[in-house]
């Protein structure tokens, strides 16, 4: 079991001190306030703002100049190399992953462990009192249509909601060509149930989400990892390479945001990949669960933008940034719909009436916009504390990505360090992760981990400094 | 568009009485109150009483005894037979229903429609307002828990509840061998996939409810056709012979309740199924969506409760009882438990958190046996009505079925009437049925039409009437 102490006097200012610094108060190169003020203003002696500032220099966050004061540190993380571009896949493989995938779910249930693995959006950041107060009243005002069958494709007003948003970001998606989903992993399962047969090759990003190899994994499609660069996703040119010499029957991309590494496909070559596929005539599976948590300016573009023929199938869903245990997603399959609907059907009969109609009411409604606005520099700011730590605190050869959007990171740890054996030490000692084999069919992560980035709290500092130290160790250990 | 119109005085005083005929309140062979008693105690005229009485007479419910009065008449189903056993599908079959199926849905939800086509439930007959005001509560209580994930199996307190009920029914399941579901669809999936292999043979009841039909065709499993009784549902005896014959990798069956049959496999005839299957270690999925909604004195048990060996998957859900919306199911694996498990997490993640915390409470302490005890007597009364009206509107030489639990009725219809063409007739007429072809993937039912009995209205009695007329037209139609 882990212990997590209540932080220290010194600990508290240190850790708001590091906040302001986060949120950029104190922007890189900045003084922060003095010793003198701080222990005036916060009412603490001298030698404790000390210790705070010693605690921060520790962390990297800030440095001491000589006769002049303390100054916030400049771009930190740049000091990290970022992962190499994935090599490709040998042949396309069948995939399983599974034992090691329960137990990172089990895991995430687990409230005695801190919680870097599972990708779970931080509770705090999902507008809970917004979407219940949006229930009671739906529920008031239909308590009777809650408990009947909502067929596919779902309700219409939830879908026009969504084509609505999908128009803001230059997306034109009929709401009659939306199916409603138990999710973003439905949506996908149908996407690849409308396209493909047992046997057939699927080519991914690699490393690619486990969920998504798993879908392959059980409708018997082999997956061909295609290598993928840790900024800007699939390499167009290695599929290029792939598709002449493979018979490739679908490609998936989370082109906003991948998980594990976060890259973003960039909006020209998004365009690229589907004329690419036209060319093939291959469809173009798209899930774009993470699109909205961008850190940059403005919404990225989905591939879905750039589709003229109908052949790219868009799947997202609110999981990571309205909630996750509401079960709402949604598949634009383009002309594959009337497929995709029946599919739903036959999968799942239809989504829970109740949960459609709040997404609905809280699109419509319920102030999104600020909602995202807010998570986005929130899940911004966790994925730099986390960064940073990573800076502080793992050996200064990883490499890690430097994501523009979702709140997850991946890093290449010493290549002596076997990622499995990593998440059962960091198991027996209160911190979950999520080792770099569940990412590739043909493993060929074994030294990486993600870290779920999603919250970052004192506990997530030491469950950090902990994780160096057996990294640390572990890449120490004689063979 | 179907005109509903408001039922005249001596409608409304038939109905009635037709009411307390169906609940027994006057048994058959019973005196009913004279013509003078009624007029009386109503406070109608003597002749609107006489042309209730006659309405009643010509529904075929009374009849009257010259210098005695009036009595309800006795057995007047039996009149008409039952269908007879079905016949051996002949090669295991692709299945390939779905056109007809989708139409069948959107039907379901066209509200111009006299709905006997899609088995939906009785809005009535749902607990919708307990179930609103528990929801309330949990949101309350779990204000943040419910929009978190809740990965597979499900919610303990619910697979605890679900546990408990089965013990009630002499089946000892332990609340860890439980996955909770997106309804009783997934929990098929799911089955189908632990077990099966595409291009594998799976056996079935026929006929059979499509949507297991339809989960068979996109798993790429081949069904084979087992002779069914219209009581006693799939023939031991012709499963022997075919077990012997064929590499059936599982067996599926509907053992209470079959839709559309309405059959179901006597206890000691489940017994001897488990027994077989075990002999050639071959898999039972057990569907018993219905099995709650018995209309004999006791629940019947499940083939699970005779399983030694955990080779038995009992699927169930509470969208017939409890809320079609609500969208939760459960599967008992078994030895697969773990499969299924997995398999859940990979098809849609995991189920709504918010209705797993409803079902869970409404088990517990919502009056769920109470609920249930009034629905099967609502249930086996308009299965009753719907009887009845087959037999005053339909041709004399149709067949029907006697179920003994659930609210469907499946009638064989003559030989010349296609069940396509009454469907589009009387969809032009609105009224939609569920033709014979959606329920055998080697369309062996070609002049049969399932009816839904959850809703007995006079709107339903009117479209009895016209269908009856519909199918009269097409019986007498040259060829």
């Amino acid at each position: 079991m882990l212990s997590t102490p209540k932080p220290l006097l010194y600990q508290e200012i240190a850790d708001r001190l590091a906040a302001l610094i986060r949120q950029g108060t104190y922007p890189p190169g900045a003084r922060v306030p003095s010793v003198r003020q701080t222990s005036e203003h916060q009412d603490v002696s001298i030698s404790t703002v000390l210790q705070a500032y010693s605690l921060l220099e520790s962390r990297g966050l800030i440095e001491a100049r000589p006769q002049s004061g303390y100054y916030v540190r400049r771009q930190l993380v740049e000091r990290l190399r970022e992962p190499e571009m994935s090599a490709a896949g040998r042949d396309p493989s069948l995939v399983s992953v599974h034992e090691l995938t329960m137990m990172l779910l089990d895991d995430a249930v687990n409230p005695k462990l801190v919680q870097l693995g599972a990708a779970l959006p931080n509770p705090q950041l999902l507008p809970v009192k917004k979407l219940n107060r949006i229930m009671a009243n739906q529920m008031r005002q239909h308590a009777a249509e809650a408990h009947q069958y909502l067929f596919p494709p779902g309700l219409e007003s939830l879908r026009t909601q969504i084509a609505q948003r999908a128009a803001l970001s230059g997306c034109s998606l009929p709401p009659d060509g939306i199916v409603i989903t138990s999710g973003g992993v439905e949506a996908i399962d149908i996407a690849l149930h409308a396209v493909c047969r047992p046997g057939d090759i699927v080519a991914t990003e690699s490393p690619m989400y486990f969920g998504t190899l798993q879908a392959l994994e059980v409708q018997g499609l082999r997956a061909l990892e295609i290598p993928t660069h840790p900024r800007d996703g699939m390499s167009i040119e290695a599929l290029a390479f792939a598709l002449e010499h493979n018979a490739i029957r679908a490609v998936l991309v989370i082109s906003n945001f991948n998980n594990p590494l976060g890259s973003m496909i960039p909006d020209d070559k998004k365009r690229e990949l589907v004329g690419l596929l036209n060319r093939y005539d291959v469809p173009l599976i798209e899930n774009d669960v993470s699109g909205e948590i961008y850190f940059g300016d403005k919404r990225p573009q989905t591939c879905k933008a750039f589709d003229t023929r109908g052949s790219v199938m868009l799947c997202s869903s609110f999981s990571k940034d309205i909630s996750a245990g509401i079960r709402i997603g949604w598949i634009a399959a383009g002309r594959k719909h009337a497929e995709a609907a029946w599919l739903k059907q036959t999968l799942s009969a239809c989504s829970p009436s109740l949960p459609q109609m709040v997404v609905a009411e809280f699109l419509e409604g319920g102030g999104y916009d600020q909602h995202l606005r807010r998570i986005r520099r929130e899940y911004a700011r966790n994925v730099e504390l986390l960064s940073d730590a990573v800076l502080r605190y793992f050996p200064s050869d990883v490499r890690l990505t430097r994501p523009s959007g979702g709140f997850v990171l991946w890093v290449g740890l010493p290549e002596k360090v076997d990622s499995l054996e990593l998440y059962k030490m960091a198991h027996a000692g209160g911190i979950t992760i999520a080792p770099g084999y569940v990412f590739s069919p043909t493993q060929q992560f074994p030294n990486f981990i993600r870290l779920n980035a999603a919250e970052f709290s004192y506990a997530t500092e030491r469950a950090m400094e902990r994780l160096g130290g057996m990294i640390g160790e572990l890449a120490a250990a004689q063979p």
